[in-house]
């Protein structure tokens, strides 16, 4: 198996998918996996194992459309208003309700506001109608078959079942429906440092979710799932459990956790039980997918295997990428239907040349073009797979994407949600995050996205039309002023014309441990050599404000330990004061209070909110600015309770 | 209440929707209806009823990336390849798998692959390894809170969680999520001539299916249905029914049979146990419809009441409009997402002014342009909703849509889907319904759509450029042959070339009922006055063949009883043959033979497709094209077996 493992690894996608493809047409499992017989109330989204041909016809008889008396049209000929038409009850017009079989021999109705009903009498011992219009043959009838005509073709094979589907079944005379079975899969979560959802954690321990996720996505795409408790490294018994679930499933996937171990044991499961026909592939994130054919017995029936990679990115990329496919082809669906979209990128896309790579994106619409902003992170961030809007494709052998390209993005959010969302590249606050909220909870439909790219990298995305408000906190070292220099310098000179929105005053210092064990009182403490510090990314107003104060006191930043280091947001910063790996960071107050830290004032700065004029009335932003400029709202009430802010100006324009 | 429902009658669609809104929101029906915390193996699917915001971060520790070595970075200055240095495991150097913590005061992760393991020796009881190059500080490290730092905003309210949506609250340290409930709707059916699904019909009964379609809707919107069993014309049962459903479901649907008492009895139930808002909207299809507030009993809780029309396309569009966005609003959801198109409509479409109608479409793309195809019949024909792609808003005060014109569609059918569709227009055969079984089964994701308008309509579709093929059967009365001078009359003046795609050859003749009571043998028995007939319509091939039999053996169409009564396919003039309407009708043998009618041949006639010369290669038609030309595809053998077919010149050009 070794020698065979070597020339898997590290395939192309295409050759790769190729590969498995044809090892499962050897097994016969490149078809349906079989048909049952469902009743209708349990037909819904299943997939019609063949085509339906209609039982019977619908109407399945002639049937009046109207509550009103059944005629023979020839009967009613020369009926005026001058001359009206006596018809007797009983013989020449019958009362018919919607729906009523057209008695035999008539052939017309009339409706009961065109009749007017007369009493018995001896002519019409049963009462009579009097007319004022002659009908014409067939008016008012539904004929039989107007719907659907008994034999005629009523839905295709491998059709998913929608619901009025359903009731043209019924009408058509059926109660049941053949469709194909539903493909069952498990998943078997292996690694000795998974615990599931809900366990204390201690460091080593990594909480298990993936099978949560997987298992998800396979119910969406029809499957019964079977999630497997946590199996730790032990080949004895991942092998018996895999074995048994070969037994009862059609699809096995071993998700293996990020340490080496567990990887090697899902290969050696797999060698045992059948072959794998790929291990390793050359896409990013997902390198390490094994897939293949396996059986409980030499006798037992193929079933398909996948071991999908630990790191929750890599997971969802390669099970979409290869597994979701097939679970659709079990049922007779063609791959899933994806809308794809032109975007600009906003930043450029660094690929290894030989791997096909898949980038989360979030995407907006800014002014008349969409915009597609790369989420960072790793293989590990499960959180861009949250907050992504879809999926750049870069291909192998091409080096990556340039910023401003032109791409094609694979969207999951819905394009009508991607038009409906404020688009905010800037400063960090969290402040934003509870607007974000606070709109979805206002304005269902609406959303708020933020890319946190620091003060200068807002306005920047402000001067490429690329965003709709940028929040800024950007002092100018001349002037002590906020934000009017910045504006001078990177909007003006583009004629990007831009209202400047207050919106919170807030509180910078020193993000310390809890209880301050290393006593840091002010700036002057950094140099000290007891004492490590973790800075923010260069542009960010957190780090010109730092600048600001150091040059003000005369000290020197190469004097201060960590000062080259930096993270992108203020809860990166406290998050890293937390962990113990550092003694302080510049942040607010609401980012030490989030993480229970404690924290030195040093300045109160604003904060506000930077709006291109044309959009400052746009309909995109109206329901944003109404939560930021009405009190009743209760969000300038909310940003108060977070601390260490002062909302006085919020809403109100500072210039522009 | 009769004088107010009369003020509440045919009011304008969003007068409707305002004043129930308006009587919900006095009710307290406005607003999610609760909250319930679900695991998260239980949480797909589901709402966010409030922000979520992270317990713990992610990761919750510093964690090696990679399998290798932790060690200190300032420690590691210096090495180079031709200056490598020694590092002692266990003091200065430990090994860690992926994942693992890093242990404390140390900073940097050097790959296994980077580091040579030396064993044992004096100076370093416990080995070393030896490297070539400095670790930068970090590296290789998953610093805590990379993922998810504690206390951010992780999803926000009104979410609705998808798959990837639980791995990131699991990574985030919940293990249950809070959750809006889901809405509770009951579906009572009420008609005395309901019949359910499967019961043997006589004439008069109508087969309930309303509930499965609109319990499938509901449950498709997140809501739990209760389908209650039909409910006959019996007004103290249906009270009985609906004062139990409303105190145990939030919203109450009365669908009432299409006869007169049905809906009296609803109107008279909502009255007896609450209000209405609304009785009777200007719309089509669903006029009747009836919406309100109710409560078990004077105590109970509020519930939301509809009483919804029995027609089913009239059941599917006011539920759509009125019910669906209550249901989710319900959940903290916004409207569901459309998509709309921009298409070119095939045929005018006439409207009554004073109501908002809503018209079922079929939409392909042929050549760069969406087209739409309005789909006929009533308010009784489930299969338009079957069939329809979307649905076309013709306003109010609007009088209609004109032909050609350019139409804004709300898409069910997802766009790649529309884009993958072969558009036929023209002349029926039950061979294109076979076609497109065979196509949707060996090209999954690829479908065809036929629209029956006759021969003529058929190439006039080709000359607008709205059809990818029609099938056409013009017999020329001059030369005697097939499809020729209609194609230099209709599509050579506008400079359509085409290719002339040999199809079918079939027999073509009248059917008669079982056993041919009235002893037809010929065209010249329609004329006798015993003999009833249904013609088909202008432009249809049937048609011209017969004018041109009955002008060769010089038979007056006057004297055809039935001559200008005209069905639009095949198997609708044999339904009404089947139905004792009429006597006979011109059509082909597997019409006659599909409702197990006789059969009387009268002639062989060319059936075939006629395809624009620019589209005969494409893509678009290739799936198509194979199935017709290759035998293997096994289609000309299905076409065989239906009898009354000779495929000799299947798949031959026969010009062009």
């Amino acid at each position: 198996m070794n020698d065979k493992a070597i020339y898997l690894r590290d395939i192309a996608l295409d050759a790769a998918q190729a590969a498995w493809a044809e090892q499962r047409r050897a097994a016969g499992l490149d078809r349906p996996l079989g048909v049952e017989r469902v009743t209708l109330d349990a037909a819904a989204g299943r997939v019609t194992a063949g085509p339906v041909y209609a039982r019977l016809s619908s109407p399945h008889y002639h049937a009046s459309a109207m509550d009103g008396f059944a005629v023979r049209a020839a009967e009613t000929a020369g009926a005026t208003e001058t001359r009206p038409l006596l018809l007797a009850l009983g013989t020449a017009a019958r009362y018919v309700d919607t729906g009523d079989p057209i008695p035999a021999g008539f052939d017309a109705v009339i409706m009961i506001e065109h009749a007017q009903r007369l009493p018995a009498s001896a002519a019409h011992p049963d009462g009579a109608i009097e007319i004022l219009a002659a009908a014409a043959p067939w008016q008012y009838i539904r004929p039989m078959g107007e719907d659907v005509v008994a034999t005629e073709l009523l839905l295709p094979a491998n059709h998913r079942l929608r619901p009025q589907d359903l009731g043209a079944l019924a009408a058509a005379g059926h109660a049941q429906v053949d469709v194909f079975r539903q493909p069952r899969v498990a998943i078997v979560p292996t690694g000795s440092e998974l615990v599931p959802p809900g366990t204390p954690v201690k460091p080593g321990d990594i909480i298990e979710y993936n099978s949560l996720v997987l298992g998800a996505l396979a119910e969406e795409a029809g499957a019964i799932v079977t999630r497997l408790p946590i199996h730790h490294d032990d080949f004895d018994a991942l092998l018996a459990s895999a074995r048994a679930a070969l037994r009862e499933h059609d699809l096995v996937v071993l998700n293996a956790g990020s340490s080496a171990g567990s990887e090697d044991f899902s290969e050696r499961v797999f060698s045992a039980l059948g072959a794998l026909a790929v291990h390793g592939v050359a896409i990013r994130p997902g390198h390490p997918v094994m897939l293949g054919v396996a059986r409980a017995d030499p006798e037992g029936p193929a079933r398909a295997v996948a071991g999908i990679p630990g790191y929750p990115v890599s997971a969802v990329v390669t099970f979409e990428l290869f597994c979701l496919p097939l679970l659709r082809a079990w049922q007779g669906l063609a791959a899933p239907e994806r809308v794809e979209v032109e975007a600009t990128l906003t930043r450029k896309v660094v690929s290894p040349a030989g791997d096909d790579e898949f980038v989360r994106v979030c995407v907006g619409e800014v002014g008349e073009r969409l915009i597609a902003m790369p989420l960072s992170g790793g293989a590990g961030v499960i959180t861009s797979l949250v907050k992504g809007d879809g999926v750049l494709h870069v291909p192998r052998f091409s080096e990556g994407v340039a910023q401003g390209a032109q791409v094609r993005v694979a969207l999951r959010t819905p394009l009508s949600r991607v038009r409906n969302t404020v688009v905010a590249i800037g400063s960090h606050d969290m402040t934003l995050d509870l607007l974000s909220d606070f709109l979805g909870r206002r304005a269902p439909g609406q959303r708020l996205v933020s890319s946190h790219v620091g003060s200068v990298g807002g306005l920047l995305a402000l001067q490429r039309g690329e965003a709709h408000l940028a929040g800024c906190h950007l002092l100018d070292e001349a002037s002590g002023e906020y934000n009017t220099a910045a504006i001078a310098q990177y909007l003006t000179p583009g004629g990007v014309d831009v209202v400047v929105l207050g919106f919170t005053r807030r509180t910078q210092g020193l993000i310390v441990a809890r209880g301050n064990p290393k006593g840091i009182r002010a700036l002057g403490d950094l140099t000290r050599p007891d004492v490590s510090f973790i800075n923010r990314q260069r542009g960010a107003g957190t780090r010109a404000l730092l600048d600001y104060e150091l040059k003000r006191q005369a000290i020197s930043a190469r004097q201060i330990r960590g000062y080259e280091r930096q993270e992108f947001t203020h809860l990166a910063v406290a998050a890293q004061v937390a962990s113990g790996a550092v003694d302080c960071g510049m942040g607010i107050l609401a980012a030490a209070r989030a993480l229970d830290l404690d924290f030195v004032p040093l300045t109160a700065e604003r904060y506000d909110l930077i709006i291109p004029a044309a959009l400052f009335d746009s309909a995109r932003l109206a329901p944003l600015l109404a939560l930021i400029r009405d009190p009743r709202s209760g969000f300038a009430a909310a940003v108060q309770a977070l601390g260490g802010y002062d909302t006085a100006q919020m809403g109100v324009v500072l210039s522009g």
